[in-house]
């Protein structure tokens, strides 16, 4: 540690990762001062916050019924403010998308929990990211565990084998499947997550995505980076070298402990509370390869991600969008891949997009994915 | 790769790991030259290595019945020949320690398979090492193993977890382990290692003097080294941190793999013909704690190593006298420990000891071991 405090600035503080992030912040708070919260719709949560943190600007998507005398600014410029050291993405969806573009392009550290940011416009944030030599670090377990696999090493992954809990359902039968509520769907088995990453776990469509984010983060093929299902949540990836030795890193799962290695790197520092797990007490670690063809959320993402050009940006939107029609009760559980598979399917899809080509398919998906329910 | 070849003397050429050590160094043998080849007894073995690597210099522990024209040299001298730039001690019992010394105090890198090296005289070395920046690497499948875990780390290990085959009687009863045969003790279930090695993985000592050499080469307090008994011998190691993270290396169970890494690293190169595990083909990895009861030289190597002084390179001594004893036929299985134990508990210990004060100890320990058996 160098003494000098980093100011840091949330992005999402009042979802799950955001209030995870302030956990970690509050026990390492000689270390971290938070000077911008940005919040959603939970006002009471954000004012809360506020009151705890005193930042020096705040945001939330609707009007604040608060009054505080700090800034109310746009979290693209939060995300670029010239006090803010390291910039934490914790929004859901497209939100995050331009708040880390303005961070990167700033030269700042972030710490993306918003895997649809990198997977909607992988190519254009890494490319800003190493122009303006702004730093990514992953906050998902699993991408953690490939960086710290890869810390010291001079050579790339040769393969990557992320590790999938496989979700409430993974047993399923395709008829249970077509029945399941949805708050069996947000009863997740392992790790508590906010709701729309919850319902992507159950369809296997976050592991799609946590591809499409390693393939970036990391360089690496798509075609070799793997999923190995691992319902004990313990071991969080595996990496191949080039010479056949593998390492894994696994930990009790708990997200504040992914969220405070990317805070603290290049160190670590005791858990400040965290669970720990006692690797003499772990009797066995199963794993066995993912059945893609039951989960055809995960082959629709894999797919978006081989063909590139705007098919991600429309299977991130066409998700977000099916998951709340489910989420409200409007489509079933396997209507889900269906929406998402529609309007893929639909979609005119242009090679090396820019951002505002992005942006202008994620809105049409979302349109086209709206309009489903009513058919 | 810099483009340099690197000079190598093997000592203990003729033995498992020097003769892998020569598989590795023939399949990337535009990055290394053998320039120095010292074996034991077995000079037919000894006389085909020289004839195809053709080193500059040679030994044998024994007079050698063929002629070459390289010069016949000590291993110290040649351990610490100004043109040899690695050397691989691969020697087993306390044969490596004054080569190993006369190559650290050159300032060489040292590749070390053999154990006892560090477990006789680990202050020594550890601080020769430094002091004349030598560079000790481990070539011992769970060293390598924590090595490659702790790469790119700024904080030491937390805790290690040694995983241990448990040889092919850890599941046997007191009264079928007094029954056992050579024979049987040379049937390791995982990895082919020469015949003291795999005596000691049968009664476990290789275990404790294992956790011994984890102490000196990675400066971990002795009681936060565990052991965790894994059959499989895929995994080789786990490193926890002190935030709580853990992370494990493994690999297929061939001993050329961390010889390869200890000889090419910072690099790691694609394996040349090693057997490669592939990831998505496991399906359960199984630990248990170690039961230290069934197995007195496990034991008796923690204590020894605890007590320091004299008493480790007294138990190296009469474990290689026992080891022999048992080979020969002339003890039985069981009483390898009761020959260690009665060793240590007839030892006068000298605390922080000189080189002279261990080998003294050591030749009194042989002596001791040797009169046993006849009582």
């Amino acid at each position: 540690m160098d003494g000098s405090v980093k100011k840091i600035a949330v992005l999402g503080s009042t979802g799950s990762i955001g209030q995870q992030a302030l956990d970690v912040i509050r026990a390492l708070n000689t270390r971290f001062q938070v000077i911008g919260l940005a919040g959603g719709k939970n006002l009471k949560l954000l004012e809360k916050q506020i009151k705890e943190f005193e930042p020096e600007m705040f945001y939330s998507s609707i009007r604040p019924d608060f009054t505080y005398e700090g800034k109310f600014l746009p979290m693209e410029e939060m995300a670029s403010h010239p006090e803010v050291d390291l910039v934490i993405i914790a929004t859901s969806g497209k939100v995050g998308l331009s708040s880390t573009l303005a961070a990167l392009k700033t030269g700042k550290t972030v710490a993306l929990a918003n895997k649809e940011v990198l997977v909607m416009a992988g190519e254009i944030i890494t490319h800003e990211a190493s122009y303006h030599h702004g730093q990514i670090r992953p906050v998902d377990s699993e991408h953690s565990a490939i960086w710290q696999c890869l810390r010291g090493e001079e050579s790339k992954a040769q393969r990557v084998f992320l590790t999938a809990s496989g979700g409430p359902f993974y047993y399923y039968s395709d008829s249970q499947l077509s029945k399941v509520t949805v708050e069996q769907t947000l009863q997740h088995p392992v790790w508590k997550m906010g709701k729309k990453i919850t319902v992507d776990s159950a369809t296997l469509m976050n592991k799609g995505l946590e591809v499409i984010e390693a393939h970036w983060l990391f360089t690496i093929p798509l075609d070799n980076i793997k999923i190995l299902v691992h319902p004990q949540g313990i071991v969080h990836s595996i990496v191949e070298f080039k010479d056949g030795s593998l390492k894994a890193q696994f930990s009790f799962p708990d997200m504040r402990l992914p969220i405070q290695y990317a805070l603290c790197y290049p160190e670590r520092v005791p858990g400040s509370g965290l669970p720990r797990l006692d690797a003499s007490k772990i009797q066995s670690l199963k794993f066995e390869p993912v059945n893609q063809s039951r989960f055809p959320c995960l082959k629709l993402a894999l797919d978006a991600g081989k063909q590139g050009g705007t098919y991600p940006a429309v299977l991130c939107a066409a998700d977000e969008v099916a998951v709340e029609l489910f989420l409200n009760g409007h489509i079933s559980f396997t209507d889900i891949p269906r929406i998402v598979q529609e309007t893929l399917e639909q979609h005119q899809s242009i090679a090396q997009p820019c951002l505002e080509e992005i942006l202008a398919a994620d809105a049409w998906a979302r349109g086209y994915a709206r309009g489903w329910r009513v058919r």
